[in-house]
């Protein structure tokens, strides 16, 4: 048993993490923090865990976190995380933390899209936590920088193949599509329901604060720079994201060799599904899990590839690919506490 | 280990059964049947299900599923049960059966609201399986008649207060509202997207099949005839079912006299949530989970009780409480695969 | 042409009086005033108006107003329009206020509810604006009390039913459900898509403002007092409002007589369509017109009648009925601006 | 006064036929068909009509059309209007028609889509409706194959640029959605509303029937061969389509010169919306309009074209501009019957 924290637990990953975790076999969650809501159970934010997690949340306080838990997850808005992680760090705490502050490794990276860096020390000690692809290397880290939930999708369809040499990387679009739960909890017009219902629109096209977290692994693996064009888009759902994926291939291949690079890539990994050819993912096929569902068709008359992957942007994009990369860095099975069976709609 | 089978796996209540009972620590699913998908792969009708369960659906044949299971849960349409469930019972099999077929014990009622019932002696046998009312009856029966999902939402806060003798069963009324999975997956036009979405409407006011239901049920507690006024509703949402319902109090009395007398009818059973005075359910708080929330408050003008119930109709409404009768049949833990930490939102 | 101004013009029955004035034949829409934004064309607000509405909102000036406009629509929370309409009225104007200000003509009712009233005597004289029934007060007064959306579709199948003594007004239950936009534009957490997405509750059972306004009427019409059950509940739908309404039958009657006394009571009355046996409404079938639909049932186990009546709640709710009101002060044809084609779904 | 007819009026995109051309100042409706409603008001399948249109369902004989009607709108699946619209024709009549048969002028083109095709002639005189490019050849046509939904969004952004030399036409991607009425009206389970809630998917990825109909036009438009890759998906929403464009520009350009190319020739169309720099369309803000709206990023990195169109697709996508295209075609307003305000959400 470990015992575990949530820092920022009534957030819509934090409550994903309070309901992972609460229910992992190998883990004790011993405390749960929340600025907005200290003092209350978590039952009252959160009603479906009434009578099932009696936990109240507390105060964020270091000290206390550091005595109740042997591996933290933050889950707050980024530029906090940098302060409060290496003290965490110091008193030999783990961490995986789920904003931004922790995914790059270069310092003048991630001033360019946030803000100066301020523990750059820690940042570049820290391991990616995309699970499937940084799976060694997670296992070892003190500090996991979770992956956002736009570059979990972009990049697992995309990183066997970029390796195997197979697509032109300088023809990557990734046209991506998340459900609303993705813009958080915050009370802001544009979630609301009236508003994003019967609304499907594009934003931040080209702009958006995961497109250079996505250039960076890519070109890491490329061996060379890579910036794809990337779109998001808002879809009237709560959960679930899907990413469509174009690039040209680089010589005439076939779909089922598309997949079978996945497949082979993907072997040992079980949160990662390949389509059977003809078929491609949905969001409702994912939802609530920590799959990764890839599907791959051929635009013969362009050579042009077309990979389509669906997660559900709060677990595998959030807070399941978090516990997972807890697993793994347990040197657990990496499904535990993520294995339930999932819901056929 | 308890040997299941599942007549009808691939309607919605059915594939709801396939996820509880798959992911159950104590029952291993053997047979799934499907008229329509015969000899395919049920992950291929529920895509979720891939990598997961990789079951194939046959053709349904008595002697097959006799052979390959002790429990045999049943979801199919009204009429075909009562045709192929005798037999399994003379093959010392127990039954759980999620239509009406069972659900009635005087066949007389049964053939005013469907058809004349050809297995007369096995219906007086049934015992109705609203788990936490009848939990004694349905420890020893054969044959289980699984209560509809309406009748699961009216009952259970009505019947601890008709014994108490605290309202007036002459003047109860409940308004009940259900997600379109109720309508099940049939193709009708109705139950389209375009069709269900923005659209809020009653139908069947007042003549819908499960209201003979809920009166047999509460006749039988209140040890008079009871005719309840009920009228069902549409919802533009998948799953839930929330039932408002109405009474007269016989006596004044205040909100908390009600709800202790729920909580203390309720108080050995896990799947009843009372919800704290001024506080009541919502669907999302019990979706895909087998709660029933229960809230009352009192229009005190008018000396009225008011009653909240919120319900899954596929879980708690279905598949959930069938699961939950199986374990009571088999003095298991009543929450045995049912207890998973539910979804915060 | 008349010469119209809105005050508030950027909430969302503001924006529909914004939509249905701009396309009235004989009205002048001259100003809009927006608090939140003031100098900001409403089209940036609301890009729908895009190149077609090309008004730019003003900040709110009594004298702007009431210069610019002969009739004011005042679309704001209450407390502020009893500051604000009698400086109006005695500068000559007529007004419709949106809020529960003028509703109530008693200023001890309206305490109650509300805070104390600071315009008693123009309170006195203002009519209640439910278009069908006060139509000749509406004609001559200078100051309307716009219902609320509630109060509308609970009294519109009542009084023609009370003043046809067909019914028991002692035992009214009326159990609503509205779309989320009723909840308006604030942002708020329970008005977000992940919150209402999948979510059917109630809310103010038995404690809703509306209630005492519905009590108000009703009494009135009754010519004793009536004190009805009030549950409202919140739908996942963008638009409309569904409500069903129980009542006691004095005398048997069956569903073709009581169709008959509402069709005859509305029969010159165009917005109200009653719905032929066997049939009642749905949202979606009068989402974005002024129709109230009415269809009947009797329960004939309890002679209890059913009512379902339906409207969008922001246009016979709010704006809609709003502008049939001045239609009717200005003695035009009812339906001006109100009369395009309904959309199939 | 023109008299219009409706052969299949009561689909979805019949029914919006049904809605804009019963409230077109200019145009009588004087007969609509139905194979499936024959006999039945057309308000008894869309009670949104009630009170308001009053026309029954005929069976359909092309004596009655051709008698009834000058100008007809075939709103059928392909394959039916090549056997029945060369009759109408024939007895002077002019046809809209809004399948797929009168789309292509290449009868092998249209034989590699759908089957081969036995009014060749015709085919060769039928004029491709995209209103504002072809806004001449419609004028004097007696025939328009009216465009399908995902062309029309694909295409109104495209043009002009291609017509300009601006991008590169070998590298054109375009990933649309759509909502669910796009599927139509007919009952499958893919359109229930369990299946397509919460569910983003793709399908037919560089496979669907309308890719060769953009094709076609774009070679047409560029006087060279144009294949470009088109992925659809399915967005849990009725109406509503957005389609993001992907194209290399071909010179160093930025936003303001692409927004100003488009802004040039689509000034006299009033149905083309272009956004501002900085902002993007939403498919809320068309809503049952007849507006194609569209904004135009660049990703400097890569050089390349972010075009991002919205449209209602049964308006503008199907029945709007079809009664756009007779408007033109009668040398009327563009607009009428298609100019009422927009709803705000």
């Amino acid at each position: 048993m470990v015992r575990v924290g949530i820092v920022g637990a009534t957030g819509y990953a934090g409550a994903e993490l309070v309901r992972i975790l609460y229910g992992h076999p190998q883990a004790d969650l011993t405390i749960i923090t929340s600025r907005q809501y200290a003092g209350k159970p978590v039952s009252s934010v959160y009603p479906a865990f009434k009578n099932v997690i009696d936990m109240v949340c507390q105060e964020f306080s270091i000290n206390a976190v550091c005595e109740q838990a042997d591996l933290i997850f933050t889950a707050l808005p980024h530029k906090i995380p940098m302060e409060i992680v290496p003290e965490m760090v110091k008193n030999g705490k783990r961490v995986i933390d789920l904003s931004a502050d922790f995914r790059f490794n270069d310092p003048e990276k991630y001033k360019a899209v946030y803000q100066p860096h301020t523990s750059e020390d820690l940042m570049k000690k820290a391991v990616y936590g995309l699970s499937e692809v940084y799976f060694n290397q997670i296992r070892t880290t003190d500090i996991v920088g979770n992956p956002g939930c736009y570059p979990t999708s972009v990049l697992l369809p995309l990183i066997p193949l970029i390796k195997a040499g197979i697509i032109d990387t300088d023809t990557i679009i990734s046209d991506s599509k998340s459900g609303v739960s993705g813009a958080g909890r915050s009370p802001n017009i544009g979630s609301l329901y009236c508003e994003a219902s019967e609304s499907f629109k594009a934003y931040k096209a080209a702009s958006h604060r995961h497109n250079p977290e996505m250039n960076e692994v890519l070109s890491c693996e490329a061996g060379k720079p890579v910036n794809i064009t990337f779109v998001p888009h808002l879809v009237p759902m709560s959960r679930g994201m899907l990413t469509t994926t174009y690039a040209k291939l680089l010589q005439n291949q076939d779909t089922s060799e598309i997949l079978d690079c996945l497949s082979r890539f993907y072997k040992d990994r079980p949160f990662v599904r390949v389509c059977p050819p003809g078929s491609v993912p949905s969001t409702i096929h994912v939802r609530g899990t920590n799959y990764c569902d890839i599907g791959a068709v051929i635009d013969k008359s362009n050579n042009r590839l077309i990979l389509v992957s669906a997660i559900d942007n709060l677990v595998k994009g959030a807070a399941g690919q978090a516990v997972q990369n807890m697993n793994i860095m347990l040197e657990m099975d990496e499904t535990l506490g993520l294995d339930s069976v999932p819901y056929p709609l």
